[in-house]
Formats: structure tokens, C-alpha cells, sequence
């Protein structure tokens, strides 16, 4: 029982990290609760029960099944959820129809109704495998297996099928919109701002790291431990795709909110979002050689300087870039500092050319130097798409 | 219209290409819809639908929802589902008849219950953010949240709840037992051998990279076009950290299979995908000094006898693990090739001892050594990782 007391507490810290990392979590719940709770109203309030009967069920349904953290989200499956609704209760009762006016027989009927309603599933079932499909209209295809096969299914048995399927059609459009209405209305959740976000903060970490990265590298050993944890910040952006893919997605879905208009070229903090991704797995092998302390300190010291200068101002100009891309203005203030890692790699060039190298191996050196132009590189391609952006 | 038939064409070829990459998913078409016929027996056979009625209907929407690619997937969400609306049902009547027993008034009750509905949908949303519960048990929660809802919300009309939320719970489940059974029993998907044959499959990859990565750099210019593209297949083990992660979490659901027992290690194949990752991103690294020509080709070939011996045999290393992972041995097979490569990174180092360098820039060409020198670290781990899971 100490045991569970002890694991009970871990979810309970846990439960309030998560509000403190994120308040909209709570707003969210909260969010939820309320559309539920004003969607009871078909069952509490007797004229509306009177009409609706049972169907009130699907508003509730719909509305648990629909509300998702972000507008975009909760969009995307409402409308999913609406069309598909519709065109497969329709298709359902022309099938129906159909099949009722070719026979009558207590066993042509079904076998007929069974033989379409499995052509039909092992279609659309295959179809959502589309990757382009599977990522925009995934639950919308789901939803009309589910309505096809219903309604043609009941069909078989209700014979007052079309008053019932009005009448589901209405609560479920019903209950989308009250989710939808209070997903924008109270406090929205923007997949769109949150996007836009992720992809600056990201590049705001990478930059963190460039900056740290030289002071750490070339010596200052005193307060290590704690610095260099605070680093390793940056692996958080290796495998941010997914989560970005999906904001794109479900922004695609906003209408226009905040500095965000419609059709905003989502499809470019993708690529921003690759190039930030390329720059994290260079930034992933310069932190290999952060742990292997093999070099000796005075021979990394011969290019501190403008390996520390190309650190700190491909650090600077990616924050820069991050700071444009949050307030969506042209990222001209990262151009002084590209440039002046640029100077530094060209200096570097010559101090290798001048030879100082000689006497030692300098294995462990110069992929510091190496990865850093790198570096330099990946700025300037990133300099060009959050260029584009602005157009 | 041209234009329509292009696309559709378009898709068709697409469609097509789906089923040749993975005949599977032909199958699973024809699995889902096999299951849903099944299904639909109980409206069309008299006597099953004489005793369940309209709650038949629950049957067919369970097959729908719980039918998944995998084994792991279908029986996660199965027995989510189970659980969930068994649980959520009782305590739906539970706080029914709760309430009930305080009081009949026709305002007071249902605003007991509005209440009720209110704070668990707003808890257990709220729950759902926890990372371990969204990877295993977000679809069960969010049934929770459904049936409580419905059984709580619908108890007020009803009167004859108890007898249906019996047959609801008895369709369910037997609409989830026949998606199940028909997900076993027909052409399996296991999500735990697509898991060990995507790890082992990436690590052949990388493998291959390193193989032809030396003949690249050093110089063969004939057939270069054709063979860098078939290089680039490593770059889908970047992004691969999602697709395991799923596999995995449905893995756990699974019961033992082939080689496979019930209590695989699947965290394991995380670490190994892990370490795969982090050996893929230095050959991205690797990648970008393919592209970059500036290296005149007789300052490369100085190097290119032991970096073309460390890109083989640390790819030849790989593969053999790619094949320990596969055949489930101990990797033996890649020892030989990753002492071999460490042979060649010593020769490598008095290479560069020696001096030949002084009259030259080699910011170009360092690089490509000491990465591959990383390389064999990450070999190494691999190695350990490898023996480890088979234990």
C-alpha cells in the first residue's frame, strides 16, 4: 500500500507539471466538460427531447468524439465527421432503396445488401492507406464505413429508416457545431500560432546550443556539469517532425486568426522546420565531441578564437532568425552575423594553412571547425527560406 | 475533364503501387470487410435480432472502430474498448442511481447530474495528457468518457437502462471479439515482427550507406547520378523514431507469436532504433560532404586507403548486425569487421602523423575521417545493444 501511496503521488506531480507546462491542458478539460455538459441539454430539457427521442444520443456523441486540443484539430474532424455523415447516410439509403425495388426475398435481400456493404468497406478501407488521404481525411473515410454500413444495415429492419437518419443527421451536425463554437469561441487553441511557435522556439534552442557550445568546448571547465545539461536542450528538435506535420495538418484546417490569414503557406515552416532538423543532426555530432575529452586542452586553444567566434555568432544569427520568424519580419538581423562567421571561418582557414599543426595529431580539433562551417551554411539556407516566408 | 482523368489516373497508379509495396494491406481491406459481414448477421438472422434489437447496431460500430492494421493495434483497442465500457457503464448506473436516491425533482436532478458529467469528462480529459496513458490507454479513456456520458446522461429517459445497457455491453464485446478473432486468425499482422524487421531493415540501410559511401567521395565518377540517389534511402531511418514507438506500444498488446514471446523486450528495440538514429545522423552529416566539391580528388585520394577500408567494414559490421537482429543470434558475424575498421582508423591517425598536409587546406577532407571514425564508436554500441537483447 506504501507502494501505491508513493506511485499515487508521482501522478499527482506529474498531473500538476503538466498544467504548469501548459495552462491551456486545463482549459481544455474544462472546454471539453462544458460542450458535454451544454449538448445534455437534448436529454434534460423536454421539448428537445420530445423531437429528437434517442438520436439525442449522437450529439453527445459527436461532441466527445470531435473535441480535440487545437482548433485545427477539432475543425478538421467536425467537418470529417458532417460530409461523411451526409454522403453516407445518402449512398446508404440509395443502396437500399435500390436493393428493396430489384427484390423483396427475405434471403436475396440481405445477401444482396451484405455483398455492396462488403465491396464498399474493403474499398474505402483500402483507400485510406493513400498516404495524402490518410493525413487530411483519414477520420472523415472511417466515419463513412461507419454511417454506410448502419444505415444501410438498419435499413434491413427500420422501416421508418429515413425519419431516423434526419433526425441523427441533425443532432450530429448539432453536436459538431457546439463543439466547434466553443473550441474557437473559448479561449482557442491555434494549431496555426502553436506551429509557428514550435518552429522558432526551435530554432531559438539551436541557437542556444552554438552559443554555449564554445565556452563549453574550449574550457571553461568550472561550472560544466550544469551548463552542459542545460545543452542538451537541442535533442528535443531531432525528432520534431511528426509533431510539426501534424500542426501543419490541423492549421490547415483555421480560418484566418491573429497575423495568420487562411491560406498561409504552412507548407514553408515544414521546410524550415526540415532545414532547422538538418542543422539539430550537425549540431547532434558536434555534441558527440563535447564528451570526448581526449584532446588536450592547449591544442584546442590554437583556434579557440574563431572557432568560439563562428560558435557565438551562428548561435546569435539563428536566434535572430528565430526572433523574425516569431514576429514575421524579414530576418535582415541575422545578416551581420553571418557574415561575421563567415570572417571567422576564413580566418580559421588561413591559421590552418599558416601550419601550427605539425608536431600533433589534430583528429580530435578540426571536426570542430569543420562542423561549425557546416554550420555556417545551414544558416545562410535557413537566412533564405525565412526569406521566402515573408513573400 | 482532361485534367480530371489525369488525376485519377494518378490515383489509380498510386492505389496500385500500395498494394505491390505491401500486399497486406490488400489483405486488411478484405479482413475488415470479412469481419463486418460477420457482423451484420445480427440484423439479418431472425433470432439474434429478436433478442438484442437495436443494439445490434453496436456490434457493427465496435468491427469498425476496433479493426486495426496490426494484431497489437486491433487488440489494444479492443480490450480498451471492453474495459472502458464495462467500467464506465457501471459507474454511469452507479451514479445514476446515486442520484436517483437523493432526490426526484425534475431541476435538481438533472443539474446533479450535469454536474456529475461536468467534473469526471473535465478529470479524466485532463488525465489523458499523461504521456505513459496516451501511448496505451488514450482510446480506452476517451470510451470512458462516452459511455459514462451516454449511460448517465440517457438514464434519466430510460427507465429500462439496465436491461440496455446489458445487451450494449454483450454487443460490444462480441463485436470486438470478432474483430479480434478475425485479426488472429485471418492472415496476422503482428506489430512485434514488422517492429524487428524495420529495426533490423535500418540498420541494413545504414549499412548499405557506408558500403558505398567510400566509392562515392573517393573519385568512381562514372556511374556516380544514379548510385548517390540509392545512397539517400537512409534518410528515412531520421525520421523512423515514430513508427517504432507505435509498433512498439501495439507489440506490448500482443500474445506470443512465432519467435516471439508474450514478454518480448520491446523497450529494447527502442534503444537499438535509438542508437540507429544517432548513427544515422552522422551519416546525414556524411551526406552533405558528398554534395560539396570542392575537394580536388588527389588531396582525397591521400586518405582514401583506410577511410574506404572504415566505410566498408564498419557498413560490412552493420550489416551483420542488421543480420543478428534478423535471425535473432548472438552478432558474432560483425566482430571481425569492426576490429578490422578500428585497424583501419589507427592507420588513418599515423597517416596524418606522418604529414602530408603542410602544403594544403584540409578543412575539406578531415571531416569525412573523424565522422567515420565516430562511426565506429556508434558500431560499437550498436554491438553491445545487440547483445544485450539476447539475454
Amino acid at each position: 500500500p506504501s507502494e501505491f501511496i508513493s506511485n499515487a503521488k508521482d501522478v499527482m506531480f506529474q498531473l500538476k507539471k503538466l498544467g504548469k507546462d501548459d495552462p491551456r491542458r486545463v482549459i481544455h478539460s474544462l472546454k471539453v466538460a462544458l460542450a458535454i455538459t451544454l449538448v445534455s441539454a437534448f436529454y434534460y430539457v423536454n421539448p428537445l427531447y420530445n423531437s429528437f427521442g434517442s438520436s439525442a444520443m449522437w450529439a453527445v456523441f459527436t461532441v466527445i468524439v470531435v473535441s480535440e486540443f487545437s482548433v485545427g484539430a477539432t475543425l478538421g474532424k467536425g467537418l470529417n465527421r458532417g460530409f461523411a455523415t451526409f454522403l453516407a447516410g445518402a449512398m446508404g439509403l440509395g443502396s437500399y432503396y435500390m436493393v428493396d425495388s430489384i427484390t423483396t426475398g427475405h434471403i436475396v435481400e440481405p445477401m444482396l445488401l451484405g455483398t455492396l456493404i462488403f465491396l464498399t468497406t474493403a474499398g474505402v478501407t483500402y483507400f485510406r492507406f493513400l498516404p495524402q488521404i490518410k493525413a487530411r481525411y483519414d477520420y472523415g473515410l472511417l466515419v463513412f464505413i461507419l454511417t454506410f454500413c448502419m444505415v444501410s444495415v438498419s435499413s434491413y429492419r427500420d422501416r421508418e429508416i429515413l425519419d431516423i437518419a434526419l433526425k441523427r443527421v441533425t443532432t450530429i451536425l448539432t453536436g459538431g457545431l457546439i463543439s466547434i463554437a466553443v473550441s474557437i469561441l473559448v479561449y482557442p487553441v491555434w494549431a496555426g500560432g502553436d506551429l509557428h511557435n514550435v518552429e522558432s522556439k526551435n530554432i531559438e534552442i539551436l541557437g542556444n546550443f552554438l552559443e554555449g557550445f564554445g565556452g563549453e568546448y574550449f574550457g571553461r571547465l568550472e561550472g560544466r556539469e550544469s551548463n552542459k545539461s542545460s545543452l542538451q536542450a537541442y535533442k528535443s528538435v531531432l525528432n520534431s517532425k511528426q509533431v510539426e506535420e501534424n500542426l501543419a495538418n490541423f492549421a490547415r484546417w483555421e480560418p484566418c486568426h491573429g497575423p495568420f490569414k487562411f491560406r498561409h503557406p504552412w507548407q514553408q515552416y515544414i521546410k524550415i522546420g526540415n532545414l532547422s532538423r538538418q542543422c539539430a543532426y550537425r549540431i547532434d555530432a558536434l555534441n558527440g565531441f563535447l564528451n570526448s575529452t581526449k584532446t588536450p586542452l592547449e591544442m584546442r586553444s590554437k583556434v579557440q578564437e574563431p572557432c568560439m567566434r563562428m560558435g557565438t555568432e551562428s548561435g546569435k544569427a539563428l536566434k535572430e532568425l528565430a526572433v523574425a520568424i516569431h514576429k514575421m519580419v524579414p530576418p535582415s538581423g541575422a545578416d551581420p552575423h553571418i557574415a561575421k562567421s563567415k570572417i571567422a571561418a576564413t580566418n580559421l582557414r588561413s591559421i590552418i594553412k599558416a601550419g601550427l599543426w605539425e608536431d600533433t595529431t589534430l583528429l580530435e580539433v578540426i571536426p570542430v571547425l569543420t562542423v561549425a562551417s557546416l554550420l555556417v551554411d545551414v544558416v545562410s539556407c535557413t537566412e533564405r527560406l525565412a526569406e521566402s516566408i515573408q513573400e
